[in-house]
């Protein structure tokens, strides 16, 4: 029964055209065709159901997925290991305060070194605006070049862990918790997501989350509402993508900056702090000149602007605005009364919602194993067929 | 012949009520029934054989057991880490530095965050009285509220590594230790042991070695000898327990201020220096109340009052008037001339048992697998016998 | 087709006399016979070219390879790594720093308890003259008798990733390198390779690679050419080592202090720094004596020295002097102009080879792979046979 469920899935999987993802890396969601996307989700889906059954879908008997973290993670170092040990890849963290990853020449020789053995790189380098999508490209570069030249006998793919443009692995995962909470992804069309910035006590927080969520949602005919203060706007080129995906969607892109018309009536509502992007911009250049003192000058700046707007939070009066909706959140949350004293949701809000977040998150283990299975095996719907069927199958 | 063997102590196994051990945690040897106690016994001896006879017991294709060390260790972390390899699971340690684990709600999350891919979690968590065994609760708690909500597919179970009262993985291998050198846990009745306190120059070592020894030691039937200098008792609860252990299970239990008299005629003895339970409740308000100043002037207190117990060390002269007794130690012990100038320990006596210890330590990873495969294997005698015959066998 | 080359290796690999690797220590490459060395090289490819086939030469199915690494590293840990994972055992690091290595005693002990299940020990202690391979052989002989005296099921064998003498897995695979590029080690004898030192601004750069090579290729009838300053020799057991070596294979071994001298006709450079030998002797002393002030003073004197000597790099003019050599380097390099202002090549010789210094590096970790290999298994030919015809085979 359970398995029919599971054979059905690998049937839509055969008649989506996902062929190109095979060796590719995966870095920005918008550079996928829908056709891919929905390829992701319904591994990752199939991946679920399997281990809901004590199905192995083990695809590797030896290999390397290692982690390129750089920032503090749990949830995404998390998602990350469990993906590669699903599939049977050891993972390995690279810590590059063990190393030197500086400039060009460095990033191109350490790529080759780590990757001897390795199958998947994924990484993480969301702080500096126009940084960490740059590093990624460079990365992939080198180890493609190793590959030509003889010195990697596989293709490392990577995976994008959360950049300062996009955060492919969270926005897949929210889609999926999306397409699952409203029955499907067609479903979704016109349904009306509330994507707006919320007061948090802290500071620096990356703007690719909401970015990912806009360029995402916009594409399966959403009505994307894009709330935040004056000031708080995101990179341009995203907020454009956005505007063009919904056109072409048959959904809507709106920007507004009240948090109050952003819910009004919508479906769905994923209030989350970020820093503005020029904010963002300054750092970046003040970080690379290492100028700590207008670095501290900044921070302070950009807590006061921030405290401005400590009415931006996601409470039950904005709740009873929307339609019933439904509450996203990538976590950790900044939770009024539970992890500070104004944060960028209510206390009881949160919790009415605390367990359907923790599943919004359990989506990404599985949406990071299907990048790399999709990446990685030739020939998809065979080799989950015959791990359907417990036969050994392996990668490509 | 060896194959036979361990037919024989799956046959042992069968016989032993220990199905609650499925799905369950093991946090305290108290709160398991002593079926449950010999079953881990058995199953570590089972996995023993096994590993003697390179024949493998691995149940998992994947999943993730989690390590989270709130104190440092080699010794623990590499027997938990062994256990989970044998068992076919990815260990992989909760670094706090780059996470951040607070107050109960951020417990509640990270425990499920770490989770979607996880069987066993292990936690090492004794500096503090009153909070290591809470924390282990909470922790449990969550992951079970995440299950049931449909975040977890599966449960994760825990051990414990070591917390504030207990330390069961511990507590167990000593045992098995002792049933081997004796010949069975029926030929420890009546055997004295001398659970001592010993001088040690450091200062804050946790108590649930002691707790542990003499809570399980008193349900087999032993005579348990418990000596420490005045001030320096242990949680009264587990005293009183061990009391009542030794009157139903035929033993007897003795407090004493001397070590002597605790080693006269002893067939075990386990000298091991630890903190006054005073102190460290003092010490752990101190250090709720980030109090360094007063924590110095503690730890000076401390050391100072331990000077006046120098004498308190396991010397020829006292190994003397014990039966040719066994030294026990949970190791690193501080051995006086070797590893400090004053320690628990003479160095001619401890290197007399210095290769017994380590097989001691040998037996913990196997205590450690035996309580994950019996949490995660639910007809545990099949799955072994299946393992025997060189069938693949899968964690249920 | 390839599957025929593979077999042709194993018949190649019959043909040497390798049981004695069994059971063994690589520690230093002088320690083992040319069947010995050649049986390394030769699984070294076997297993390289598995991997380009996709066929597994997974033999354990659980048990664990630890590192201990006392000096930084990024290459040599990913390759030990990449080599445990591909026969199937978890890597794990022995962090120092969580635990307390320091006095014999301590050693001893500590070697015991992280080996319960570890087949393999691989340890990088290079910093100190006349400690790092003594440690080893200290670890060494712990494990033993922790086997002999029944603590230990299985002996784990040590793998030298780097000590004050030797770097073995090193100058094996610049040897594999080197019998690749000129079609077979016989074709290696009477090429010149010129290892000389070269100007770096860094300091205190272990002597073992130029160590190493000089003791090794003096082994198959190379004329090895040493060059460096006054001042910069290496340990003079060493030298000689390489001149008994060279009288006994036909092949030559000259030392001189000018780096023109031996480049020139030279077949292969390997251009490389390195701290003088007696300058790492006192910093040694005063390492143990803790004494940092002296210790500033010599990094200064050292990095003066060193300047006086910065016309010791391999450019284009010297390369000119050669006959078409081969660049070699352990990386990473110091480049002229792209990690450093004056380095030890140019950044125009180094970019001319950079992919062949990757493909150089990618050996390593095949070469420690085939090191595991040929100490874990009993008879290599018949697993490998077993493993190319896709069944299973196990570590015996």
């Amino acid at each position: 029964m359970e398995l029919k469920e599971i054979q059905k899935k690998i049937d839509t999987l055969l008649s989506l055209k996902s062929g190109q993802l095979y060796q590719s890396d995966f870095l920005l969601s918008w550079d996928k065709r829908e056709d891919e996307i929905r390829a992701v989700l319904t591994v990752a889906e199939i991946l679920q159901m399997m281990r809901e059954q004590n199905i192995s879908p083990r695809i590797f008997d030896s290999g390397l997925a290692v982690a390129i973290f750089r920032d503090k993670s749990t949830r995404t170092r998390f998602s990350f290991l469990s993906a590669a040990n699903l599939l049977g890849l050891a993972a390995q963290d690279l810590d590059e305060t063990k190393t030197q990853i500086a400039h060009g020449e460095t990033v191109r020789e350490t790529a080759n070194m780590i990757s001897f053995l390795t199958e998947i790189i994924g990484i993480r380098d969301d702080m500096y605006l126009g940084y960490g999508n740059t590093y990624m490209k460079e990365v992939s570069e080198a180890v493609r070049e190793g590959h030509r030249e003889g010195a990697l006998p596989r293709i490392p793919t990577l995976v994008n862990l959360q950049c300062d443009i996009d955060h492919p692995t969270q926005s897949l995962s929210d889609l999926l918790h999306l397409s699952r909470h409203f029955g499907s992804l067609e479903a979704l069309k016109g349904k009306k997501i509330a994507m707006t910035w919320a007061y948090s006590p802290s500071y620096g927080k990356p703007l690719s989350v909401p970015q990912g969520v806009i360029a995402l949602m916009s594409r399966f005919g959403m009505k994307v509402s894009l709330a935040y203060p004056e000031g708080y706007s995101l990179i341009p080129e995203v907020e454009d993508l956005a505007e063009k995906n919904s056109q072409a969607s048959g959904g809507a892109f709106h920007k507004t900056h009240s948090m109050a018309e952003a819910f009004a009536d919508a479906d769905i509502v994923y209030p989350k702090s970020w820093a503005p992007y020029d904010l963002m911009q300054r750092r970046t250049e003040l970080l690379k000149a290492g100028d700590s003192r207008h670095l501290d000058e900044l921070e302070t700046e950009c807590l006061e602007l921030n405290k401005r707007y400590i009415d931006w939070v996601c409470n039950e009066e904005l709740m009873e605005r929307t339609k019933d909706a439904l509450y996203l959140h990538c976590l950790p949350a900044d939770i009024s009364g539970v992890s500070c004293e104004h944060g960028e949701v209510a206390g009881s809000v949160f919790e009415r919602f605390r367990l359907a977040t923790y599943r919004q998150a359990g989506n990404k283990p599985y949406i990071i194993a299907a990048m790399m299975f999709l990446s990685k095996v030739k020939k998809p719907t065979e080799v989950l067929s015959d791990l359907l069927q417990g036969k050994p199958a392996r990668a490509s």
